[in-house]
């Protein structure tokens, strides 16, 4: 049996008693997780590009656009939501392969489990799946795919928005076959975009194209059976090497799901120990931007790959420079969204912090690990090593760190009380009889 | 100046007067040719299942579905015209690239048109330059890019739908090139779906990605500057090699319309020359079936690469069979709509006619050219060698062979008069005031 036949008859035969409780307690953070960061994105001004062409082309009334009073279509909303799940750079990242696996899964599960009023232990498992399918096809590919040039996320997104979809509507197993086919052709998203409101819709339109995929495939659309493994398939076009052994090994036993860090910071999580690192120099040692003389990291390849940018001139730039995320660890003490405005990255003092910078490369470094020194006027130096770097699966956010993460985010559009309510209600989602009535808690 | 900055001058500042006349009445060709394929399509019974969707998910009635009552959002407009134009693979075929680029880029120009009122002439216009743009980046990154697995029509179609869009909506120069960004990180479409819903549905997809991309950017959403030559970009990415020169070079001065062309049989185009022959067996030296002992051939090796499918079990796969398509040449006389069906397939004449042919491959065999011998259970042997097949550049189609194309596909749900009174109007589309007069004739 082929890898895409084994993800479909997983996707559809695992029944919701026989993920372990570990697993859906995770699933529920990632489902906290993404409700906030998408609740605070949504008072963002790009959101008025796609709620605004939306009013334009049309859609029925049948899912929740999070932090608005629209519902609109299923794909709609599965694009928007997608969308404003990663706009902040702020929510996950399965660590083995640098997906965003939430981002592009929750909308399709949320919006086709509110349209067909399921129940939220349904929703839950169908975004499980998702996610442990999402990454392990990553994991396939990993690291060829990403260092060809892919946006992971948007890529391998497809599948984990396919799989929830496909189970939530109760496909059959051809149905879910053809399904992995329909997505898996849409795989698309390219790095050079990075940097531009772009990198956020990579993940909108993955959850809409899995989502698409699905309705279609309940309708009797058809595809390849072997789009995954197949000689002009997924793996092999969009990869130079690739095992399919990481997607079907193990499956149901041993899970992905652990791998997904919860983001403490609002930017490429590639950076996250440096900024780790500049907050212990300022909370710890008490280190002021004016004292300081020269700083000098040792950092694993990717930060340079996809961080070095010195100058950024709009705060979704910042989110992709180590240089900008480790100045505002150092003044602001954090990296959160407000440290990423068009206004925050043409500060003069955080400008001539970025200066200072000079990080290198050392090959050895663990992808969550860095080391960082900071050289003082008075001649002092300190260096700070971190192994593992906060939200990092040997370093999780904590359950209550998570909990005061969605109250600062959700509170940007949602009173305290309501926020609290969701809170609540999402800790017990496995049982909401009706998704619904969680949908109806993230408007404002 | 980047090569996508070059594409987004040119797409803006061409003005309608400026393009040749030949060209203009090629892309009139290319109108006629889409909306005589996509009208036989839309009987197909698969088309229940995109407007089944449209009506569960909604769209305000803003464009015209292609022989539907139907009028939908722009978006699910484009989706499915350009679906119905691949659907039968009768479209056509620019040959240096084998990307069909009408299907992709007239469904988003015919559906922007129709929303603006636009002309006919401006719509003439906006699709010369969509497929000029379109074939100009297939040609920049073949054939490594088909060679890999991409099907270039799915992925390039994206820059022709785009191109035509922008400028329909009048976009400036920098939303164009962030609208290329956009369009040119949605491109997808793997060769493995090929055989199936799949493959039209790059198409469809690709049209509607495009289209996308300009509703956004005109809207002021965000990408990158540099899609097509950036260091993570579509050439970079999608391709293991590129010459950017392809894209640029005598930009408005040599056409690559002309090395476009239509489809005189329905089916996978490198199989042409292949049915030519047989047909010529047929009608010339009168061979049937049963006077068969064997057939050899000498082949492109594209052909057995896409198109060597001894059995295939349902319509859409004998499209890409060449022993199909030869064999329904010598019993049926032509490779239509009608010899690609579920039953045609399952013919025991043609099944027994499909297993006595052999092909080899010749790589200094152009790409529109084939050789084959019959031989006869009589002992003789004919040899037919074919130098440019039907509807290739140096064999194209007539007008008056495309009029009878168009007749012939149009009236399977056109009544005759109004099918007359359409095609009249496309050889003057250029002086309608308003593209949606044409549209009003697309409807049964």
């Amino acid at each position: 049996m082929g890898a895409t036949e084994t993800i479909a008859r997983f996707a559809l035969g695992m029944g919701s008693t026989m993920v372990p409780e570990p697993i859906l307690h995770e699933g529920k953070r990632c489902i906290i997780n993404y409700l906030a960061v998408a609740l605070y994105a949504s008072a963002d001004p790009s959101m008025k590009i796609l709620t605004g062409l939306f009013e334009e082309e049309g859609g029925n009334p049948q899912a929740t656009i999070i932090g608005s009073d629209m519902r609109t279509s299923l794909q709609n909303a599965a694009l928007a939501n997608g969308y404003l799940a990663h706009l902040e750079d702020y929510d996950d990242t399965h660590f083995p392969t640098v997906i965003h696996p939430s981002a592009p899964t929750i909308p399709a599960a949320m919006a086709v489990g509110e349209r067909l009023n399921a129940t939220g232990l349904e929703v839950l498992v169908a975004t499980v799946l998702g996610v442990e399918v999402c990454c392990r096809i990553g994991l396939s590919v990993h690291p060829h795919h990403y260092d060809a040039g892919w946006h992971i996320t948007g890529t391998c997104g497809v599948f984990g928005s396919v799989v929830a979809t496909g189970r939530l509507l109760g496909l059959d197993e051809g149905q879910m076959v053809n399904a992995l086919g329909i997505a898996g052709t849409q795989a698309a998203g390219v790095r050079e975009t990075f940097g531009s409101m772009s990198k956020p819709f990579h993940a909108g339109r993955s959850a809409q194209s899995g989502l698409l995929a699905g309705l279609l495939a309940v309708r009797g659309f058809t595809s390849t059976p072997t789009i995954l493994e197949g000689r002009r398939g997924f793996a092999t076009v969009l990869s130079t090497a690739s095992d399919m052994g990481k997607v079907t090994e193990a499956l149901g036993e041993r899970w992905e799901l652990p791998n997904n860090g919860l983001k403490p910071y609002a930017c490429g999580v590639v950076s996250h120990p440096l900024i780790d690192a500049m907050i212990t120099f300022r909370n710890t040692h008490g280190v002021k931007a004016e004292d300081v003389h020269a700083i000098t990291a040792k950092v694993q390849p990717l930060v340079l790959e996809l961080m070095d940018w010195k100058h950024p001139r709009i705060g979704l730039e910042g989110k992709f420079s180590h240089q900008h995320s480790m100045a505002v660890g150092l003044v602001d003490g954090g990296a959160f969204p407000a440290q990423y405005t068009d206004d925050r990255v043409k500060d003069p003092i955080i400008i001539a912090l970025r200066e200072m910078i000079t990080a290198t490369v050392d090959p050895e470094m663990p992808e969550d690990a860095a080391e960082v020194t900071v050289m003082l006027k008075d001649g002092r130096s300190i260096t700070e090593k971190v192994d593992h770097a906060t939200g990092a699966p040997e370093n999780p956010l904590s359950d209550h760190q998570l909990e005061d993460k969605f109250r600062n985010l959700a509170c940007r559009v949602l009173l305290k009380e309501r926020a609290e309510k969701l809170l609540s209600m999402l800790w017990r989602i496995d049982e909401a009889d009706d998704i619904g009535e969680i949908m109806a808690l993230v408007r404002p």
